[in-house]
């Protein structure tokens, strides 16, 4: 069993906030002034302590205990019931809340820096705690100040978890295709009736109460995504005095078993079926669909998170291993009578420096998305805040696919750098492979991100959020060039993003209504990351070129992130050259296969 | 839960054999002579309906329910007994075997296209049998007559199952360090003393015993891999009938729990440690290398085999899952009422070609692998029989480690295909997924198999493995030319050839004994194996143009061979470019790494 050791370096957060991104700029914003770099280390550190203590060391038992059902009622076990409140008694679901909700008022960017620990440490029990979160922001949003009262406080304080019930048997990908009613009442609430499918923390007694954020269709309603709406249904009615009471029409019709996430309570609810189901509308009516993406949106920036802290968790579990583990002989010298540790095999440092390139890379992406949230919430200049929102919406696909993909490549090469021993329930390797897994699959496949990115994306408001990525690439570029240990790779991305100007053009105009251009979608996603994520190396490997000048005792760690810049540059780039390529040759080679051939 | 329908289309096994090898020709040697093409069919349909019948019923049982103690005794499931039953009355372990040895006398080629089945229906289970039919095949080859009788004949008449034990707890690639140490006795036998790991059906009660083969160092042998004997120890000793009595000094020390592959029992073995365990040796002192590297090369290719298989299955699955699954609209048809199959979306259609053109690329240099083993072992010619070995020489680091990879990489299609429900245990693909991420790492991981590559296979024999591959793919190259619907190819492929000579000569010299030959052996093997897979595409293409004009009824089978070669140069082979220009840079950033920089 391996020892249990923080998963998370804090050299490694703390380079992405200060160097990497600046965070201490936000201090001069009225919303961040009694915050300092003092108590943003402070959140960061009981973060880090919080999930090594309370959330890992149940990490491998919510994977072989799963949730089930004892005397028809959901057993998890307490473990995950402790860590929640650890979670919330700390006050970190509230990190990024007004003082006055009872928040810390921390930049969501170091909000997010302090969840790493915790999707790292345990994936499965924090999905409870970062649903509640995205359940707690969409009623801030978009609820009343009745229903913040009634059902935001009580998800931010721990008193209650949070779902977001979307998908429904038939539909997962299709919204628009959603059967469930609701039904008006006289006093203004709703009777909803239907399925409900994949509802994580959907049934459980570790808090009084569960907050069902609920997708349904009023009667008579237009169909299609014109037709949704978007209600607040608990599990437990509020009584008069705002407590939970007796219980809502809400029922268990079973569980799902998944290969990994497995900590997680994963179930199929009624609503309706035989007692009655009453919701709360949130908002207006026909209007959830835009509401449930602005969860969804931040929900697919997390996953990318959660993606990359497992990417870093397992590429810190086998760095420890081939620093630790002997075996064979480097080839100058092949007659030793000792065997070598296995880090000193180059094969083993690629495996290992992948895994850095990889996680590290999709990390910094996901803080900047992060940032630019801050951003467009707080920059006092306007043009600033339309810019964030430009870039966030390109970089969403991104940061949700490209991550999920490749942190699951990272977790591959943990597993190979353990060899057999990866492939056992004695390391949590395997554990971070099968629920890494998840993320290619949750809040939107991949296969649905690249097409909104190639269908949507690249040419909304006619294509200015790609005109804006391209001048913050190239901003960069411009800084870059004047610093020796850079000019390289600046001219590598600058030639990059001369291909990726060629390629996007006739992409976007092809993929209007048409099949043709959705045949690549997935491709120029990979294509599109991969320049992404250079650009973010471009920024980390100038980040350490004056970090290292200012501060010796990081001289190792920043000669680190040099050299996984060049890696990135020099092995991982080039792949871009051939994709562009194929996007230009205007292949239709998927929509051109019949049926009938497979 | 999907219903039970045969994982591996006839039609395809029918096509490689028959079409792409034309393994018809075999039936002109002696050895074969009793068959024909009617003989060949019947094996592959016993085995298929074995498979489906016995085989996959209880393909997530084993895996829910993994071997474990009871009472001090390994339980395993009683269906796995009954399945490797079946599989021996069969007479199939010994398919390949002479008449005399109750053997079938089948070509080897047909032998593992009828285990193509078994390996798709139930991996685990059928491991048993594998494992048993190479401790077979290795006594048959280096064992006495008296060992063959009384060792050998029981492996394939299925009163014993076979075991390789080759690593110990400190040692997994490094052979040359074991420490179990044989001392001889005075009638000739060894009593071996030391511990072993990872032994794959170490211990059970299924048969009446257990053939294990047992490498270690005779007492005063000289040091590193030129110390290694190979022996046989036996579960039960034999009596003087030859029966099965007490038992030996062999200890089950605990079993390994794994990711996947979980219906086969892993072991960790003590031998001679309170009771003496006796072993005798197979051929000479000293020779245990050679002799197990002779049973590994086979192992290695059978491991591509299942990780083909595997791949096979996934992709059978998850398409007729995407026929039967409905979701979303097409984007020419948006505002249908009705949602369509989601075989009809873009990017459904390349998760599926992907799968298509990994798995059945796989199995086409699987069987390929297996018919050089036939020719080497029956070609009248001797010059063919040196080029055979020759070709499999190079082949077998690739059919290993490029399948492994790319058929996971097929079965991460599959689970994407299904979304959701890919991720739940309601379905095999995850399980398809976990059983595959053992190929990359056992019979010496894929790391192992690039070094082998680059510091051995592409410069033995003064390259000449190398130019026989060269000249192998000209021939078809040459024969391709002709043929319209194939030039295009056969220039893509031509010019993938000249890049691969341009850039292994250097490669070749730089590995010798120095650490950045090996740099980027990986890369490296990863970029011949999507040459030689091109070519592999080149030959079914071939055989796919003329099949269709002899046989109407396959026209769409062959349109679909014809589309996924189309996918396979087009999308697949264009990477090599990139992955040449990283190889001849030379570059050397994964030694110049530093451990303090991680």
């Amino acid at each position: 069993m391996a020892s249990l050791s923080q998963l998370i370096d804090d050299r490694e957060l703390a380079f992405q906030l200060y160097e990497v991104l600046g965070v201490e700029s936000l201090l001069s914003r009225p919303r961040f002034a009694e915050h300092s770099r003092q108590t943003f280390d402070a959140a960061l550190e009981a973060s880090a302590k919080i999930a090594l203590n309370v959330f890992q060391p149940h990490h491998r038992k919510a994977d072989l205990e799963e949730p089930h059902f004892v005397n028809g009622e959901v057993q998890v076990i307490p473990e995950t019931a402790e860590a929640i409140r650890a979670f919330a008694e700390s006050g970190l679901p509230a990190a990024g809340n007004d003082y006055a909700q009872g928040g810390m008022q921390l930049p969501w960017t170091v909000a997010q820096a302090c969840y790493v620990h915790f999707h790292a440490a345990n994936v499965a029990t924090f999905a409870y705690c970062f649903l509640t979160i995205a359940a707690a922001n969409l009623i801030e949003r978009f609820g009343t100040d009745d229903q913040k009262r009634r059902f935001m406080e009580p998800l931010l304080d721990g008193r209650a978890l949070g779902t977001m019930c979307l998908s429904e048997p038939q539909v997962g990908s299709s919204l628009g295709d959603i059967t469930t009613r609701a039904t008006p009442l006289p006093n203004g609430t709703y009777r909803l009736r239907g399925t409900k499918m994949w509802i994580s923390g959907g049934e459980h007694t570790m808090t009084s109460n569960i907050i069902h954020l609920v997708l349904a269709k009023i009667d008579g309603a237009p169909p299609g995504v014109k037709g949704i709406s978007l209600f607040i249904a608990p599990r437990k009615r509020l009584d008069a005095n705002g407590q939970p009471g007796e219980k809502n029409g809400i029922t268990l019709v079973g569980l799902n078993h998944k290969m990994g996430y497995r900590g997680t309570v994963n179930t199929v609810l009624n609503l309706g079926e035989s007692e009655d189901c009453i919701g709360e509308l949130v908002g207006e009516p026909h209007q959830g669909l835009p509401y449930i993406f602005h969860m969804m949106n931040e929900a697919r920036v997390v996953v990318g998170m959660s993606a990359a802290a497992l990417g870093m968790a397992g590429y810190r579990v086998s760095l420890e291993y081939a620093r630790a583990r002997l075996q064979g002989r480097t080839p100058d010298a092949k007659s030793s009578p000792r065997q070598t540790p296995i880090i000193n095999h180059a094969d083993v440092r690629r495996l290992l420096l992948e895994q850095k390139t990889y996680a590290e890379g999709a990390l910094s992406l996901g803080l900047y998305c992060a940032f630019l949230l801050d951003e467009q919430k707080t920059s006092p200049d306007e043009e600033q805040r339309k810019r964030s929102t430009l870039l966030l919406d390109i970089l969403t696909p991104i940061m949700k696919a490209w991550t999920a993909d490749w942190c699951l490549r990272a977790n591959y090469n943990a597993i190979q750098v353990l060899g057999g021993a990866g492939y056992t329930r004695d390391h949590p390797v395997e554990q971070f492979y099968r629920d890494n897994r998840l993320n290619p699959i949750h809040e939107g496949t991949n296969g649905i991100q690249a097409i909104d990115l190639v269908g949507r994306k690249i040419s909304i408001d006619n294509g200015s959020a790609f005109a804006e990525l391209v001048v913050a690439m190239r901003n960069d570029l411009q800084k870059a060039a004047g610093v020796a240990e850079l000019t390289k790779h600046a001219a590598s991305l600058a030639q990059a993003i001369e291909l990726l100007e060629r390629t996007t053009a006739p992409l976007a105009a092809a993929s209007k209504g048409k099949s043709a251009g959705v045949d690549n979608a997935t491709l120029y996603l990979d294509f599109l990351g991969h320049i992404v994520i250079a650009w973010v190396w471009l920024r980390q490997a100038a980040a350490a070129v004056s970090c290292s000048k200012k501060n010796p005792a990081l001289a190792e760690f920043c000669a680190g992130k040099q050299h996984a810049a060049d890696f990135f540059f020099q092995r991982e780039l080039p792949s871009v050259m051939y994709k562009a390529g194929i996007l230009m040759s205007g292949d239709d080679l998927c929509s051109s296969m019949r049926d009938e051939w497979f």
